[in-house]
């Protein structure tokens, strides 16, 4: 952590910016740290728009790791890893009673991912306080940025990982499990985190004024409508299943039509029935079947077992409660037809996390003194703000993902938004830091 | 091959059988051979219910290799093999100048297969000349028993490899294709071929008076049917086609409804239009989607690409073309509702092989004197015997498998009924033999 006292000696040497003074993001040092924080994971022989691979834990990531932190020394904070991996520093306040303002979003990647997803939440929060030192501007309240570990989960198959760490809901037996040959001990050990120590990761219930993410929407409403800003609503709840249909496999020479149970017919009646309940619903709600796994899997033999994940999200979780049990019983009906069993297991639930109305109200007023026009939507993807809302206020800012298109390489969003996002989340923090 | 004079020297020193006399081979022979047979390539731990993984060119298949030319070296035949690695060895006839009767089938099987699949017809072929001998019958025609390589066709995903090399119908460059880390020139040396002679293999049209084969019918219809020997009138064409399904990948929590391309979808709609046309036409065709690959197949991320298989099968290739002209049709306004692309691209076809209309009544006629009920059936799986259509007269015999099941541990074939089988391509051998 900085040294309070000559921080502030330092900023009283100058005087102090007026609120009608609060100046913009610089925007061409956000987009150069973007582009070369991009080089971290990067395909080898590829451009920027080749995308990243920088998955937790990986080399990419601790390189990319290494980087960021250079940034916020860089920015005059002197960057932590606690126990779960999160790299988190601290500016100080002029009231160091107050709880902080805290800030900031992940660097990891999906394999062939983009060079947005998180990165931009990342480097816009490090470019808030290089802008706050450049300007001379104290705040009341400590200002903390954070970078979270391992949000995407592709690592270990469970994201939020650090955040999770950070509000203490790690599941049990988390750091045992064994992803790529180690466990999330050894991973975490590569980080500079702390397995043994883990709990001391966990941070109190209000123990930080409100958390605030920028982040790209990752959906395509925001370019469609125009909006530079969404405030975020909440993000959405999450129901899991798998569901696993039972037929027979056969040879597909010689088993007559009226003889078969096949398991993928089946799930094929299923896919369709998922798409078609999910759209008959007036509302934003999703339903996806993403992954299929069918046993042999061979042209030549009729499918005996097919497992396939069914994915139900809304900020209501009665909502796509009562779509799984629509589901439920049109997978009764499939099944009968078929002469299979097709059994629904719940994997995963997500609880929905509201977004704190005050903090939307702050984005807004922030956004509407800059001419900004805002848009409240809902979070279709998870992010650690929502670890983070089962602590204390959460709000998060969205801005627009050209052709809505994420987790792709051809993830983009046009500077001018990055900038837009960056100096919004500064003045957000600023409104809410005092 | 034996010495002629001394095995007709040796046959000559007892009394001819009569024909009235033929008698049954010995089915508790056959059924010990089988029950041997199996132990090569079982689980380890297993039983014979416990099916057997006897991949050709793999180490069981060498030793299941070795133990049948064991046997027919104690048939008091001298097995040689081929450069296409198949196993042969000839009976003399009293008339050398005649062209052989043929007969025999493979001992490779699926992983996970039965123990009754190509090891039936092979050891049936061994017992017939082994039952021969014990009754001293000779016949006027040499006969040829013969183990044909690679069936399955699991290894190197091209099935009937001994046959077709036999038929001179291996494809362009097949000996240079790579399997588990191996050539097929590699794989063909392990179990005694030589790949630099292999067109040595190729056996003339006409040099066979008919090739005859026992089978099981791993469908279901002989046994519902209470009918306990198939005679077949063809093996069936096959048509395969690869469907590629494009949509676009996107974030599953992020992309509404409404803006989805989603290829599993698409390829859901496929696989039910593929079942439904296959089923609204008369007749025993069959079509299956069997395989299918998702891109990038995770809960979370809407299918942006199916890759899946389309077979057809059915006597008549102009059928099974009908057919997949209607499929196609469908495909076209399945890709226009769900806004993918859909692609259909043949990457098989395998021609009907129609069995040989006296051939097959020399097997109804022998039926008919064993008191034997026969039916006409088409066989929807491939078979050496359709390489050996391309040569000369071909018939095949087969017998029922218990509920239809097949490439399975569960395959099954009754004890009674392998016997029955093989006293009849005994019985079919000496008519056409003379």
């Amino acid at each position: 952590m900085i040294d309070r006292r000559s921080f502030l000696a330092a900023l009283a040497a100058a005087p102090l910016a007026r609120a009608a003074d609060v100046p913009l993001v610089n925007g061409a040092r956000l987009r150069d740290h973007t582009e070369r924080l991009a080089e971290f994971g990067r395909p080898s022989g590829g451009t920027f728009a080749d995308g990243v691979s920088r998955v937790a834990y990986s080399d990419s990531d601790v390189a990319g790791r290494r980087y960021v932190m250079g940034l916020m020394d860089a920015a005059g904070l002197k960057p932590q890893i606690d126990a779960a991996g999160n790299i988190s520093a601290r500016r100080p306040g002029s009231d160091e009673s107050l709880a902080p303002v805290l800030f900031g979003s992940h660097i990891d990647s999906v394999p062939n991912g983009g060079n947005f997803d998180g990165d931009l939440g990342s480097l816009a929060a490090i470019e808030t306080v290089q802008t706050l030192n450049e300007h001379r501007i104290a705040t009341r309240r400590p200002l903390e940025v954070v970078i979270w570990t391992n949000e995407e989960g592709v690592a270990f198959n469970n994201g939020l990982a650090g955040s999770r760490a950070a509000a203490g809901h790690l599941d049990p037996g988390e750091l045992d499990t064994v992803w790529n040959g180690a466990t999330k001990r050894d991973a975490l050990r590569k980080i500079g985190g702390n397995p043994e120590k883990i709990a001391e990761a966990v941070r109190a219930k209000g123990s930080f004024h409100c958390y605030l993410e920028l982040h790209i929407e990752q959906g395509g409403t925001l370019e469609r409508d125009g909006i530079p800003i969404g405030v975020v609503e909440g993000i959405v709840a999450i129901d899991r299943y798998d569901a696993e249909i039972r037929g027979f496999a056969n040879h597909a020479g010689t088993t007559p039509m009226p003889d078969r149970k096949d398991a993928l017919v089946a799930a094929s009646y299923l896919t369709i029935a998922v798409n078609d309940i999910v759209r008959a619903t007036p509302g934003r709600q999703v339903g996806t079947v993403g992954q299929i796994n069918v046993t042999p899997n061979a042209p030549n033999v009729v499918p005996g077992r097919v497992v396939q994940t069914i994915e139900l999200r809304d900020l209501s979780a009665g909502k796509i409660h009562g779509l799984a049990t629509q589901i439920r019983a049109r997978a009764a009906e499939i099944a009968r037809k078929t002469g299979t069993e097709i059994e629904l297991k719940p994997v995963a639930h997500h609880d929905a996390a509201l977004a704190t109305p005050w903090v939307q109200e702050s984005i807004e007023s922030v956004c509407a003194r800059m001419g900004l026009k805002t848009k409240r939507l809902p979070s279709g993807a998870g992010h650690d703000a929502q670890a983070m809302a089962t602590l204390g206020p959460m709000g998060m800012i969205f801005v627009p993902s050209v052709a809505g298109i994420s987790h792709s390489p051809r993830e983009l969003t046009r500077w001018e938004d990055c900038a837009n996002g960056a100096t919004v989340l500064m003045r957000v923090v600023l409104a809410q830091a005092g």
